[in-house]
């Protein structure tokens, strides 16, 4: 199963994706894709309705960020090794940790915004993970008991502002438009996400290419580790980490500007597509 | 006027403090106090009630944090020079940004939670600001438009988590109770926010004096700069610095302990009082 939100912005409906590739609407059976909808139990319920029972939604609507409320976004610093060393950050004995602020999510078709006198924006394709239940120092063994689902998700950072504008990521990381989620959320039951190749092309032109079986940390043991600092609740959002091919690996650094399309994708993810625009 | 929310956890209700410091209920009024009551204009009809009209509330009621779904807390970094300079901090020509899990924000007088594994939590009494109205790009001189009210805060951090584990900060300033607020949401109009002496005791001890006439950077301005980097939106708090005093900047430094007790409190912020306890 795999469930989206559709729709114009402010009346998105709960819906899913079914074996045909269209999109039924899931709205009799659940307000929200939100709070405690996420529950895995809820969600497995929500997941065994009848594709051919579903009202089937036009071609052509507009999908949106897969989870509706997301409580926070918890970044995950270099966990591939290639990338990292890369892009010239060293590599921790144990997970970096950044937030993200949860207004820069949206939809994996959105346009991406470039802030205002902006001009070292990165992409950074990776698996995302949407928690569905409380955990709060839950141990590694019981830890995707603890996941919504997957979705694909996009860490666009700019890095003027990330590096260079004093102390924290924060200010790179946070402006809205810069955490594309979704097409889908998939639940754990239906996607092996150690075996996820991910991609992504600025103006068709392959830029990162990676595969979840080479994450330093596992997604297992970022949710544990997480969860020893900080409570994870239904909606949060962990970021996994980057694969090689960041923009500010190449030499010389590329960046994104305006009107450049960005496509990015991951087996079994989906994909996302959008342009880069000015404010 | 002075708005608060209080009642046992779970069943919060919407109130404010009349002249006499007596808790009246505000629910006949408003559903809750988040998301849109918090604009400004919303919070001035709240607050233009007869206090002889409402309700009159039993003492010994529980206060909770007075704004009921935060959405991110913003913390801003060394933002009072002699603080900064006795903790070993630089002070940059920006301010410095980092967010808090916003489900670290606990009740005025609720317990606080030593982590496990933690043995340098310190405390920071600060000056919070309450979003009231969304903020993006917006001038300083505009900037206390957007602002639902000032409130007292407990900037609780854990200096191994903070400085040892590996990047960035967020790991020490995360955890559950890490951000106490209130005890009440004062609005613009109500306090002079340049005008608040700042304390902070522990076990009847003082550690912390300051006044936010000593701030580097000014809440308008602070306002206006975070929203270069991040949408703010009703129910986002900032924290808006810590005067002299931290644990840290003691030698030895002190740190906080199971049983210990803190209280702490803001010029016309009231005041906060609670004992630490282990999990």
């Amino acid at each position: 199963m795999r469930f989206v939100r559709f729709g114009d912005r402010g009346v998105e409906r709960p819906g899913c994706i079914d074996s045909d590739g269209r999109i039924r609407d899931l709205s009799d059976h659940v307000t929200s894709l939100e709070g405690e909808s996420l529950d895995p139990d809820s969600l497995s319920r929500l997941g065994s309705h009848d594709h051919a029972t579903l009202p089937l939604v036009a071609g052509g609507v507009r999908l949106c960020k897969p989870v509706r409320r997301i409580g926070k976004i918890i970044g995950i610093g270099p966990n591939y090794s290639d990338s990292a060393e890369l892009a010239g950050f060293k590599i921790n004995p144990e997970p970096t940790l950044f937030l993200k602020a949860a207004t820069a999510a949206s939809g994996p078709n959105d346009p991406i915004e470039i802030p205002r006198m902006a001009n070292r924006v990165d992409w950074g394709v990776e698996l995302a993970v949407v928690i569905g239940r409380v955990a709060k120092y839950v141990r590694v063994e019981e830890a995707l008991r603890h996941v919504a689902g997957f979705t694909l998700a996009n860490d666009l950072t700019e890095r003027s502002f990330q590096l260079q504008r004093g102390g924290q990521w924060t200010k790179g990381k946070s402006h809205d438009t810069f955490a594309p989620l979704g097409p889908w959320l998939v639940p754990p039951s239906a996607i092996n996400h150690e075996d996820i190749e991910l991609w992504l092309d600025v103006n068709g032109e392959r830029q990162q290419t990676g595969h979840t079986r080479q994450m330093i940390f596992k997604v297992p043991y970022l949710i544990s580790y997480i969860s020893r600092f900080m409570r994870l609740e239904p909606g949060d959002v962990i970021l996994t980490g980057t694969p090689a091919g960041v923009g500010l690996s190449y030499d010389p650094p590329r960046f994104l500007r305006p009107g450049d399309r960005v496509t990015l994708g991951g087996t079994g993810l989906g994909t996302q597509d959008y342009v880069c625009t000015t404010l």
